[in-house]
């Protein structure tokens, strides 16, 4: 039997998706051939291009897979059983710190998002739209409980999102942790604008 | 009488500065040279030189400009003689409308802030903490006159600074203006980005 036959499209698709990632954490999206990423799997080019049409292509795939990360989180959150001030605080709190681990090892991951973000913009309005939907989940729920002032969730969800871009938009995370004035504090800084930006959207809920 | 004998060293500097400005606006700041400046002044390139010691000095001083600008319509709102709540209102409309202004004829104009970001971060980091003393001012104000409960100004004014990123950060402005899903109901959804986040604060500080 040959053991080549035991590799499906899909295990292919994950490991050049595997020798991708690294190549974009690396080297860096723009300097990453798929002639590169095709040697390191010791396949042609075109091979590559039989599971991916293009480099973006693959990207789109890497990134595809920090958004079902992303919710599969977030759903955990909302399911878990805690007060309503605190799942919400959680939200916040657990999110910018998947976003930063995501981002902080290597700025380069950095060029990923925002070349999926300009080309794969429905993937992220869509995400951005479900993570508001969760966020809603939880806001409702402490309406219903009490612990929360009468608002519309849906709407109030929306606001509380835009709220949070300082501290959940990748780009200013990037920002924040990579620009020039990066200092070694800067971390800290951000753990500082989790905490005050959460407390200003509790305060806003207050009954 | 010589004319030129009437050009101070102030009135060239000002003259370099807007020519640049308008070659960063119309063909781009990486794309401008020094020598492009000079040539539609009629001057050396050494001659330039010997006012702004390079092209990143120059855009430094129009955006030295543009800071000067949001100081004093900021210092504006904040002697406005206008209810704590609307004023405080105003702040975060009229700056996102400023920046917006500013960023939206032109999307070039948003590589000369970037650049302006990185390298004159300290000129930047000075303005953002005016910013937030300004916007302290008038939220300590309303907390005097008890429109607001009782919060220390400062540490929620920088709460609530961080909290309009979204609509006050030049780089998610831009984004949402220019990015390659702008459309035309863009500037609607930014408005109403505006009146969702000065809601959520307003809220915030309810007695």
């Amino acid at each position: 039997m040959n053991i080549r036959q035991k590799i499906t499209p899909e295990d292919m698709r994950e490991r050049i998706i595997s020798v991708a990632e690294e190549h974009f954490r690396r080297i860096g999206y723009a300097k990453t051939a798929v002639a590169d990423i095709a040697a390191a799997l010791g396949m042609s080019p075109a091979n590559v291009y039989r599971f991916f049409p293009s480099k973006s292509a693959i990207n789109n795939a890497i990134c595809q897979r920090i958004l079902v990360e992303v919710g599969q989180l977030i759903a955990g959150i909302a399911a878990r059983d805690l007060p309503s001030p605190d799942k919400l605080k959680a939200f916040f709190v657990e999110l910018h710190q998947y976003y930063r681990a995501t981002l902080i090892n290597e700025h380069r991951l950095h060029d990923m998002v925002e070349v999926a973000m300009a080309e794969n913009w429905p993937a992220i309005d869509a995400h951005c739209q479900a993570m508001v939907m969760e966020l809603a989940g939880i806001i409702g729920e402490g309406v219903d409980n009490g612990s929360f002032r009468k608002v519309d969730p849906a709407e109030f969800a929306q606001a509380a999102f835009e709220a949070s871009a300082k501290i959940l938009h990748p780009t200013l995370i990037a920002q924040g942790l990579n620009c020039p004035h990066g200092k070694p504090g800067d971390l800290g800084q951000q753990d500082d604008q989790v905490e005050r930006i959460t407390a200003l959207i509790l305060a806003a809920l207050r009954p």
